[in-house]
């Protein structure tokens, strides 16, 4: 797939920079329509809005669905009415509840009002529920009966079109509530005229339409199979989760929490316009600003210290840096437990206890040589002494803050990936700082 | 699932805490092997060998193949020579792939000899793809047919058990060749009598058993099927690549990048023991204290001017912690797009502009603030004249290096989430600190 698709990005370029070559590039008909996606957020501005011209007209709705919408939001701006028109002339309930978000409300109105009434039905449905639940994003390629239907029956409606991912027949009741589930190879063993709820299986798995995205995926893993019913709250089979969606809802959790770590947001387009890039980029400057504004206030109480002994203004960052990357591990290693749901009220104590040892261990450790190193280098074992139980002081407040910092965020229902470094370095600095230049000024002044 | 374990978890160790309460927790029949594994790795390691006895011996295969190795490691150290024959009586041949890496070889090679000589052959044959080669993980839940079989005859087949994830029967030659691939939903609008190569479509997907874990997702994702067919280079049919499969790289993918950002392991265990966690973390905080020891050296340079100006060591953390934020987005944003294949020799040059100008634009705002706010502090126009100048250029080299780290290092076969980050920060520590000194050396000295 990289391999095709940048041949695409790299082509597409350079015929942006010389406009005179005309040779179109190879066809993008040749790509799915998530290909397009990720090739036209690979381009720069200009680049991408020529390539959406190339774009074919009967995938240019599956392809806005699939971008980011940052990168889609940077083509629509360049929709005029009459493009926005043709866009939404023939999108169904999915699709349209997908772009909603970064369409006007205008124009999913428009769009709204030419649905037919099933696909308005659908939207209807579905967009009543959160932007974290899996109800709004089902689909509705369904293989549905009445629970009083026949084999017969079911063979007659295989024998049209089947939906891609699709290993079951779903019975529901005059309401429309799912009642049973054949699968359909068992339809191979049985007689016409049997009755289809005799073929149901006793228990048959559900997601309930108001589970978070990631509790229906956990739930999608164990079920072993490619695509689950969705029901609301009564009952009701709203539509189904499929393996795409299961993949997609993946793929954006983990983005989100590599993004996070940076302050970044997974929507966050590579080609973003400068001054909208900047502007969000600066927010998290400056909450790590106020941060280092206070790890500079610490240094400022040892201002007298600084002055007779030059050399810890020299050290300073040895001490700072070895207790943010220790306490970034210990970090890393618990926000990857709390998402995986394996860190509990009674783990949180051994937990603690573990990486207390681990960072005592490497603390005495590490402190021994960078004592060694800086008594050493200004000639002083009284730096080394001071340096060596900083070091110590530092890991080990490292490893408990790497523990209980996500613990309580989490706790506090704040995103720890996003805010638990900042935190986590904040305290690493103080306390280092402190306690190097405390130790420092009681034992070398 | 997350509060089902949970609450197991939180038993289990409470039970540890209470020898004397002998009242089982409820049993962990009702949880699947995945999830059995989950709450191992959850717990400490005596709680997680006393769990290990309640589980049921019909799924410890299943569980041990779904743990992180180093997890799964801890148990089958204490495993005896008789718990390992019964773990290795009825190991297929799937599952002593996956655990062959954490058994000893002899153990290995007496599962291989109990083995039926199909399991076997199929042992062989994916053994000798590598790790990261889809082939090494293929399974052998089949439905195949030879290629001059009729409808009738499929028909037979499905009457039997049909695996998970099956939307499909593949037809082979006779030399074991991939010929075909026939929908099973197709053999309800056909007649008994027909021929099954009648019924395949033209193209089909196939996946080669050397391509690479992420490359083999890639496509299997634009498959939008349940499983594909994995065939050698030869093109015989070795087994198939199914959703779970698809969903088990995905989450190590993502989940070794978040690990790596900390210099850790996707496979460290949340509970390692102690001494071998220390090792391991330990390597990790040596290449650290070295890029200190590189900033250290950066300030020494300027020891006469810090002694004379004691404000430049209190601000010394700004100057750097600004450049290492700012660059770590930059850096986070790169990764990514690395990752997902949408940076290419033609665009780097057009994201360096871009990435240079948020940073030009970031650098000249927090340089007036900061500046502002160290003249007022130190009273000195000529200091924040200083950090401000300070601040633009570390900035602007942190965007440049966020950049140009990670598309160097990936052409170095580096993984750039592993190693950039420590990097960026050695760049963005000695610009800053050597920026900020120098500059105070020439303007306030």
């Amino acid at each position: 797939m990289t391999d095709e698709i940048s041949q695409h990005i790299d082509q597409l370029i350079r015929q942006e920079d010389t406009p005179d070559d005309t040779s179109l590039p190879e066809g993008l008909d040749d790509l799915e329509p998530d290909q397009i996606a990720l090739l036209l957020e690979s381009l720069p501005l200009d680049a991408r809005q020529h390539a959406w011209l190339q774009v074919p007209h009967e995938v240019q709705a599956d392809v806005l669905v699939a971008m980011r919408s940052e990168a889609r939001e940077s083509l629509l701006r360049l929709f005029d009415s009459e493009a926005l028109d043709q866009l939404t002339a023939d999108l169904d309930a999915e699709n349209l509840i997908e772009l909603a978000e970064s369409l006007p409300e205008e124009v999913v109105d428009i769009a709204l009002a030419r649905m037919d009434q099933r696909q308005r039905h659908y939207y209807e449905q579905t967009a009543s529920y959160e932007e974290n639940q899996i109800g709004r994003y089902v689909d509705h390629d369904l293989l549905i009966l009445p629970n009083n239907s026949r084999v017969r029956d079911a063979l007659r409606l295989l024998k049209r079109q089947v939906p891609e991912y699709t290993e079951h027949l779903w019975l529901i009741d005059r309401d429309g509530r799912l009642t049973g589930v054949v699968a359909i190879a068992t339809l191979f063993k049985s007689r016409e005229q049997q009755m289809l709820v005799e073929l149901c299986s006793d228990e048959f798995d559900v997601l309930e339409a108001t589970l978070e995205l990631k509790d229906a995926t956990d739930r999608f893993e164990l079920a072993s199979v490619a695509a689950l019913p969705v029901v609301s709250d009564d009952g009701i089979l709203l539509g189904r989760m499929t393996q795409r969606l299961a993949m997609e809802i993946l793929h954006e959790t983990y983005e989100s929490q590599l993004m996070a770590t940076a302050g970044l947001d997974e929507e966050e387009d590579l080609f973003a316009p400068v001054m909208r890039s900047s502007r969000r980029r600066a927010t998290w400057l400056g909450i790590n600003l106020l941060t280092a504004f206070l790890a500079s206030w610490a240094i400022g109480l040892f201002e007298g210290t600084l002055q007779e002994v030059v050399a810890l203004a020299v050290l300073m960052p040895v001490v700072a840096s070895m207790g943010g990357i220790a306490g970034s591990q210990t970090l890393t290693l618990i926000i990857r437990g709390l998402a995986l749901g394996q860190i509990t009220t009674a783990n949180v104590m051994p937990l603690l206890k573990k990486e207390l040892s681990v960072g005592g261990l490497n603390g005495v450790l590490w402190a021994v040589v960078i004592g060694i190193v800086a008594s050493i280098w200004f000639d002083s074992a009284a730096i080394g002494l001071v340096i060596g139980m900083a070091i110590v002081i530092n890991i080990a407040a490292a490893a408990l803050s790497g523990v209980l910092i996500p613990v309580l965020l989490e706790k506090l229902k704040i995103d720890p990936a996003l805010s638990g470094s900042v935190i986590l370095t904040t305290v690493t600095d103080v306390v280092g700082f402190v306690a190097f230049l405390g130790l420092g000024t009681l034992i070398l002044v």
